[in-house]
């Protein structure tokens, strides 16, 4: 099987130039001036950006939450991903309830393997890591080439960690090389504040951000830092959305601390106000982090334009608003916590970023694709447009006026937080490794040809760093 | 009763000025030039500085830690604050393992009544908020006076504090207007750190210092202002030691928080190297937060200098070398940790900081004295040399020098964290409320004399700050 | 001649309690109880305030400015000072346009001997510092009593200092001890913003503003501070406005550099849309460096409680508003700089502060009169209520509430900059050196009866800091 | 002219894969797996690294300072360039002096048009703004390509601008839409402190180290960066030294101002102490800004890894220890300013940064090469290897380990500062738009054949920010 994409514009990290792309085998083999090839199928690139697949770290499918459970599982979120310009996703594995590790990710597996139309990996997400786990882990990552770890500092009656699971989490990242991921916010005291607004009768969705303040983002930052630092471990900050954290992110990276940060695209372009509409629209649009306000989206660009956030998450973790949001019709803390993202990641960063002029289209590429690719042990073989590499593709048509909308999505959502945003280009066709996924703005694809991808550490940060203490 | 002090140098946080003082009925009525009146005993105070006395917010008397107590109970704890120039003391009532606060107040009155030698009062020290405890809660602040609570974020097997109970005590703190003392380490990381440490066979004293790093009381520090902030409390931050401590509350300071800091004499003039002394001595300077690497104390200088730190705390607890710093021999975790302050705590802030050339003889008082009055709602009258105050006055001579040892000081401890140190200046003799207890370097004093001090709610920072997240 | 001031409550920087107040050859001489003396005069302060008079140190009395003059004189100047507590003020004394330092002095004497109802004492303000200047400036200094010097970073046409000049100067104040203040713009580029701004045909007063960002007043303190700490001076920030100043003064305290802040209570109190009132009235409001938008406001509040800032100038320097400021009717940058202050510096702060729960009543006295007499060299002369001291006293009634307006001010100017603020508190009798000059808010001195001042260096800040660069 | 590169390791800002190169007509036109072409000549490239040729933005050939000149002319510079694996050298040409910009670029042009063997282009360098020059300036840079402008805040004698002309370089960067770049250090206070140094009777070469403390690069980097943010310009910080400027431009960075930052291989990997070698040999390390106290490289190193510095500059600008150098020897302040690192920035970069696991290899691609290009518009004619890409190749032997010498060297000075400093790694041949200049470690190509390079501007940042004080 060999295709040739011919006339588009290459974009990557670092490169923007017209060339065909030969691909062979499920790889690119050529990028050069009028490649031709026996028997290839010629693909029209021609007036198109070519973009490296996205790479989404960040998604929730299929996955149990409080009493209910995403909308999107591994056909609709991978379709969804796919038709979004996305050709890998790292999707957060559950262990908490399982008997082991093993378990919790074989019942992943289960979960992914007949639907997924686009290559995947998983994240261990642990709450607790009691001597048995500890045991496990090293074995389990070695296993299933997982290189990195979620722990959770929010969700104080789910998830949260300790300081100690935390502290062990990084000490256990540092031996397996593997980057900890955080959530960070504290959760005790998010408890606490919302117990304290319901006991004043405060039920409305606005509540959910009023009791989640960005001062304990910024803290529990702070904190997931110093204690990687100490245990000389690499952290990746999972969305991050507010001043508070990238000063803390910031001032890390100056240290030469290894800290990266992700933030998602509603932070960037949607607001607190969001969670005041009426007629509990505002459940929409809670999720964890909170929507800010305004004033936090331009630090953020800032950051992102400054390379002090690496990453695009979605963090789609879709619930209908009828039916599942409505859990917190009376209780704005049992709405559930989430949103409908992994679709519009791309072009809603291309068109607010590139298209605004607020980031080159480099910039983009290396955010929406190639850096979350490097960090989680992905590339060269994901993130980016190079001989060898995988030949994931999006051609992606810059022209094209449209309006973001539930309507047209393909989610199995019944809302969309982008409704009626006007974005500019759309990705028209996606290849995953050299194979038509959607073509020409149809889902060609075919359930399960999406696999499993086995994950090396990281080669991003090779910077060797002393510990603070040295107590061996 | 009548006395006059005649001819002295009369220093408050404010003023510097020849005059003398009449006292009556153990209060201050009179400064002025030639003051005299009927029966007065005349005291001869030329040459001298008169000082009003020392107040020294953080000492544990007669304290239980792990299977021991301080060695220094209210007879010869008191009396040697009184011999190092200070004349009242703020001491921690321990609550835990009391049936409830009532019962803990009573036993620290027990400790004090027949011997405490200056007046006294206590802080709460809380680990846990149940219920009971948050509704006991004000009517002991009441019927005590008590204005101040102390919550440890270290010590992980002792006495620490979740996050949540952190946060609860912060909101009783506003509503009570007490303010919230914290020990900011993180203690569960420190916890694991003194694990891999020992699990690494390391023993020796220094491996104190090096499993409790700078950051991790930055990070605590930190995590107490965010919480502070949010429950719009007064943060009272106790024995700042490092940089990183000192960063966060200038940072808080500058955007309006409530917040306080207080540092120690062995910060400020002693660094880590001390514990690694020979023949186990590095023992002797085991204490919580331990004592930093050279660099710090400059900055805690620093900001003592900027008024960024208001307060001198002794943190007195004092166990012997022999018999009890030895219960560590094999095991530095093992070590009690403290060290006996109370009496030099005076002596070494006016000899490193006026002698030296660092602060002010002003700054000397308002950071000895003055401020720890007003910040625990024991000014006027305590901590200034004022009509109406109490005549708790030190009669100083800056002029004797003399070195600090274990041989001449009447701590009951046998060794002296700054033995050798020489020192400018000792108090020669001491009122409390126009008393002498001590007169010409002599006690003269009688055991239980001191009295206990209810406190009225700090009138030191009025400003009415609004809560960030507004959940009424 | 001796008083006695009975009742009150005396306020200090630290102190604040019931007592009588002897007053004997215009010294305070006893403070007591229940004082009386043979002959003396007794004053009821019954239910008032006894502060120290005010020390303003920032003023500027028939001035000339560029072809005008400033509206208050002595005469009118100090009597306004009076009517509004303050009993010291320090002026600026020009030296540009004379032959020589002497001539400059001399002149300034006559300026005020026969119409000052105050003390006083003179900063020398200079553009540039010739051999003969730098020769000539330590014999003057000496002989005059004088120990600051003003140099300007602003005011490109008219007084903009060079940064080798702003360099010699700090080495001249370290030679003399002398505290060198600075106003910190960026004159330059200033005028080239004006120049911009004009050339497109702006003429209004907001335009004022607008051409001086506060990033300019940051930059020039950031560049004040570091010289001034290389040639290890002390450096006093003249009228302080916005955050980023107040950003690197702090930063600058945190490293033990010896930088003192100052603000004006029209920054603390008012913002840049007052420039922007119809009719002409913005440039009532122009004054240099500019009011600043909401925001910085609060900052200097927190800066002055956090004592980041030490002291409040009034920065008088009146013109009218008819005659004067219509001189800029056609081009902003004609009107002339400057300000009616003197008169309502101490009642704003009071109010503002104190009344309104921002600062304790012993930070107002601080910030108000203390601070500025410790740094300039008046202490304890003047700045407190102690024996020994000068009897420099206000009596304030803090339950007067009234509206500050130019109908019933005293300055000699047709506007107020703070007409129709409703203020609560007020001076009523003011002492000088013992004699009244206010007394029950009439006017009672004598022209001519206020002292210039010889003063000493500052004692207030003994430090000894190392320069940066040794090339001794 | 056809030519494949076979086998090498292709490493871009992004990738890192094995394939060939198909060059023709001095254009990458191919890149791919097992390329053939007719006629084309194969280059072996197995087991070595393919490097696009490094862009050095920062050169000073042949250019007169104060009565001498520099010692490599555009002959021996460019070939040791190329020896270095330089392929673009941008120097700066001077203005000063000159009729108009137009005969200064004529003569620049005249320099380098027999010699260089290299593509080049130019900057800008200013020291007054005057009527005829901003007209003029235009029109140059239009017709020349010139898209960078150099201003010096140092060098008080020879180049240094007053604010005014910096702010109006800034305003004409904008207006032509070209990066100014900047030398941060405060001249004037320099000034004066060289000759309070020399009036002590300080001659030795250390002096020009503690004369130029990092204070004043910190103070005149913030400097730069606020008046380039009120002009709207893009900001290009030349050789960044210290903490203190790197703080700088990291808050600056931040708040999304637009200032890139260079720094240089010396500031990287020696300290201050080099310039206390005896005999005079302290010299050889003379240049501004001067090398730093040990500590400040890490930090450079960390804003590197950070992305907070974009480039490495060589500051190529050599004098011989004999003759040249020595006419400083009873005056520090007469040793010409500069030293030779035309040759080894790559090398040493390469081994100190990504041998050493400082960087990775694309961060090195990219400060080498990538980035400069892109800032200075280069890109992506240079920069990359790419298709349409200029064959500007680089084929280094990452085996080789060697020390690096005067002995050895290329450049045309009689010592090197890297003397004895072992590297590993070595471009064994390089390759001019398709020719080899350098092939196996022999120097083969021809004097002239480097060509001119017409710039556009920058591409790198395309946000558009909002000027601070919009006063139009």
């Amino acid at each position: 099987m060999k295709k040739i994409i011919k006339g588009g514009t290459i974009a990557t990290a670092t490169d923007l130039f017209k060339a065909d792309i030969l691909i062979e085998d499920e790889k690119i083999t050529q990028i050069g001036l009028n490649l031709s090839a026996k028997d290839a199928e010629i693909i029209d690139a021609s007036g198109k950006y070519v973009f490296p697949g996205g790479v989404d770290p960040h998604t929730h499918l299929d996955m149990p939450f409080n009493n209910t459970v995403t909308d999107d599982n591994w056909e609709t979120g991978t379709i969804a991903a796919a038709f979004g310009g996305t050709t890998t996703i790292l999707d957060f594995c559950l262990t908490a309830g399982e008997k082991n590790l093993a378990d919790a990710v074989k019942k992943w597996h289960e979960k992914a393997a007949d639907k997924a139309v686009i290559d995947y990996g998983f994240h261990l997400m642990v709450s607790e890591l009691d001597d048995a786990t500890l045991k496990e882990l090293p074995i389990i990552l070695e296993k299933e080439g997982i290189t990195s770890i979620k722990v959770f500092l929010a969700y104080a009656k789910e998830f949260q960690a300790t300081d100690r699971t935390l502290f062990q989490a990084f000490k256990a990242g540092k031996q397996n090389n593997a980057v900890i991921m955080v959530h960070c916010e504290n959760g005790s005291v998010i408890d606490e504040l919302v117990n304290e607004a319901k006991a004043s009768g405060h039920t409305d969705p606005i509540y959910h951000a009023l009791t989640r303040p960005p001062e304990l983002e910024g803290e529990a930052t702070k904190r997931a830092i110093e204690l990687a630092h100490i245990a000389d471990a690499k952290l990746y900050v999972v969305h991050v959305t507010c001043k508070e954290a990238v000063d803390e992110i910031i001032k890390a990276r100056e240290k030469g601390y290894k800290v990266f940060g992700e933030t998602c695209p509603p932070y960037l372009t949607l607001d607190q106000t969001e969670l005041e509409r009426p007629n509990f629209e505002g459940a929409k649009y809670v999720w964890s982090p909170p929507l800010r306000p305004k004033g936090h989206q331009e630090h953020l660009w800032n950051a992102l334009k400054a390379k002090q956030l690496q990453t695009i998450g979605s963090d789609q973790c879709s619930f209908n608003f009828n039916g599942k949001k409505q859990l917190g019709r009376d209780d704005f803390s049992k709405i559930p916590n989430g949103g409908p993202f992994i679709e519009d990641r791309f072009s809603v960063l291309y068109s607010e970023g590139v298209h605004k002029g607020r980031i080159t289209i480099n910039e983009f590429v290396e955010s929406i694709s190639t850096n979350a690719a490097k960090i989680f042990g992905l590339f060269p073989q994901k993130g980016t447009i190079a001989i060898g590499s995988d030949a994931d593709i999006v051609i992606f048509d810059p022209t094209i006026e449209r309006e973001i909308s539930a309507k047209t999505h393909h989610m199995n959502v019944d809302y969309s937080a982008f409704e009626g945003m006007k974005v500019t280009g759309e990705p028209v066709s996606v290849l995953s490794r050299g194979k038509f996924v959607i073509k020409d703005k149809t889902f060609v694809g075919q359930l399960g040809s999406g696999k499993y991808l086995k994950r090396t550490s990281s080669p991003f940060t090779e910077k060797k760093s002393k510990a603070v203490a040295s107590t061996k």
